[in-house]
């Protein structure tokens, strides 16, 4: 079989490779995966094929039907990997951008029916076909930056309509271009107004009437488990029925307090803990020890940066700890409203202590463990789907040094050379 | 005359103008300007002749020879005004910049001989042709960003021939493409290894044997007045021999310690000051007052952020204390590579509290005044130059909401269409 793509003479190429087949990547892992300078990944069809130094390169396989990209010394690597968005709502929340200057705290912004519940309002009132227009518009930016896999929650219908709509949106989204979508079902956002003080009984309600239309539709159950949302004791319970129902699990937890949220959802086997600001070293060895090395840390530098917050999650120690960690925008209308996880990586450094290999492991391989999809995407190997991204840069260290610049000179999705998408 | 460039049903036209037309914007009016709704620019060649509502538009000077632009509603603006880069240097610090991840202060990497010096190590070793292309490199980054004029500072020479091959270099830049360059001599940038432990000689030799060659090529002359650098004495020093050359001036000052360096220069009519993070509110109005408006505070937000600092340029309370605001990314290999204009931009209001329209007067007319260009850019009025940006958005506020996003959609220079370079 003769290769279809070749991507050679990458100075860089950032496989990922070289870890536990397992588990995400951890400890020393998370920083020691192999780097093959002057390396060639090799395509057949929307699979990779071989990757590996350029005198390793089997010729006999490149023919004259064989698209050859030329790296030119520069850094090749996987496709990001986007594992927490919210990506699918209507309108925006700009307007609301100067009372959050203004130093007005998002639970007052909450508690005045401001915040996410103006999304509501909106996602309600927009048309599925409008709700489904920004969604593709959100993805083509997500593209731009290389992104190849998203990862799309719902949770800004909190009706079971509106809630099944926006996953199907999602669904829709994820076939109308090349960006793979993948769905998490989180009408557990916040209590709808319609069940104002039944916190209760709105899980209730989601468990036993809308749970049961997603099976096989979204992979995931989400829950945000905070001070003017839901419980830990509220969340455990969520979270229970939707895994016995058959769904993996995620939570929204020690974003603004530590109550414990990550512990107990770890302790049932979520795949992911996101946010974890306040989550402390020692409860991240807990939570890497019971969950075996399997559950992934989500950190989401951007967001204490768009709400003015100080306290960002402790991702150096977390690594130390033995966690694996991934990184994401949370891209949202609310708290933070950015495509740029470039940024996000470089954040994480600079906010989170993260060293540049550890940061890359975490928009690729860990995030594609914390959205189920390490099969098939995060690293360079064969078997894996060639999504690939060769960067203007020669080296890794400037990934995160030009500081939310957009590094991507081209995009290859399941082995389709996308033109720089603008 | 008919008009040879139409921008048309502009959203929201943010024309900048309505202040005060002989000094900056400051206090209320560096968010009062005037935004017209539904509204057009016409230039004729390289001008702006026209700005206004659409009802008032002359159609008789729309002919067949018109280009025309659709906005369809978005927001259009001013080019952006770039006013604090060191745009030419050789090499890079993306090797440095695991030491700052892990703590290591920036007067102790200069300190090492890293930092600073080994860019100047790398600039004295690199060709004036690499410098070039290099600052080419840049110039396009900063286009794409939609920047259409780029204050750039020599500084990584620090001996005659080098220094004179950096200015050169930025003029010979700002010729070869469409992004105009104002030069500023920053020989005083630190003491080089030749003049160790003799800052005043080093600076003497500066002004006897090197200011004289670049009267009439470099417009301003700047130091860097900080521990580890030249003293407030030393500077003040040299800007009055500078200024008694027939220089403009600039200062960096206030960025690590409050030493008065901001006061002394504004008291000997600096047109700008820059990085101002220890300078306080009350200095602010001091020099406010005794600049008589005209001295600029240049805000440089990103390098904190880059640097892992805290403090950040009370801005909030600069414009508060009547003292005129620029924002800029001060673009340099050691303490910010950035060339992201728009992050700079959303962090100025993150971090130092400015509203969203005091954040876009300080990256276009407050920032041509920065560089004495007030005159020709920075503004949407008849007589300045055809310096304009359509961006995606359609209200101002989106601008600094997705944050570190680029809103621009197309850059006009001088009446030309840029396509939207990438
Ligand atoms: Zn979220
Ligand atoms: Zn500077």
């Amino acid at each position: 079989m003769a290769y279809s793509l070749l991507i050679r003479h990458c100075g860089q190429l950032l496989t990922l490779a070289g870890g536990p087949p397992d588990r995400p990547l951890a400890g020393e892992d998370q920083r020691n995966w192999r780097i093959i300078p002057d390396g060639y990944v090799a395509c057949e069809g929307d699979q990779i094929v071989a990757v590996g130094p350029m005198q390793e390169l089997d010729r006999a396989q490149v023919t004259g039907g064989t698209a050859i990209v030329e790296a030119h010394g520069r850094v090749v690597m996987p496709g990001l990997v986007e594992c927490h968005t919210h990506l699918v709502f209507g309108g925006n929340r700009a307007h609301e951008f100067q009372r959050k200057l203004k130093g007005e705290a998002y639970l007052d912004i909450l508690a005045s029916g401001g915040g996410i519940l103006s999304t509501v309002r909106a996602t309600r009132a927009a048309s599925e076909e409008d709700l489904l227009r920004n969604a593709l518009h959100h993805l083509a930016g997500f593209r731009h930056y290389g992104v190849t896999t998203v990862e799309a929650k719902s949770g800004y219908g909190l009706d079971r309509e509106t809630e099944l709509a926006l996953v199907r949106a999602a669904g829709t989204a994820g076939h109308r271009q090349e960006v793979r979508v993948v769905r998490t079902f989180l009408g557990a956002h916040v209590v709808p107004p319609e069940f104002q003080g039944r916190a209760a009984e709105y899980l209730d309600f989601l468990a036993s009437d809308v749970l049961p239309a997603l099976h096989g539709v979204a992979d995931f159950v989400d829950i945000f488990c905070e001070a003017g949302a839901f419980s830990v004791e509220q969340s455990r319970s969520y979270l229970q029925k939707a895994k016995a129902q058959g769904f993996r699990l995620k939570i929204h937890a020690e974003q603004l307090h530590d109550l414990g949220g990550c512990e107990m959802a770890a302790a049932l086997g979520a795949t992911s803990i996101d946010h974890c600001d306040y989550l402390t070293p020692e409860a991240a060895a807990r939570i890497a020890h019971v969950s075996d090395g399997h559950t992934v840390a989500v950190l989401l530098p951007l967001v204490p940066l768009f709400l003015r917050q100080e306290k960002y999650a402790p991702g150096r120690q977390f690594i130390d700890a033995g966690l694996p960690v991934a990184v994401s925008t949370d891209f949202n209308p609310g708290s933070c409203p950015s495509k740029n996880l470039w940024l996000a990586l470089a954040v994480a450094c600079l906010k989170m202590g993260l060293t540049p290999l550890e940061a890359i492991a975490a928009v690729t391989l860990n995030a594609a463990w914390a959205i189920g999809q390490e099969q098939l995407c995060g690293s360079l190997e064969p078997g894996k789907r060639a999504d690939i991204l060769l960067l203007e840069v020669p080296t890794y260290q400037e990934i995160p040094y030009w500081l939310g610049e957009n590094p991507v000179r081209e995009v290859i999705i399941g082995g389709v050379r996308i033109e720089r998408p603008e």
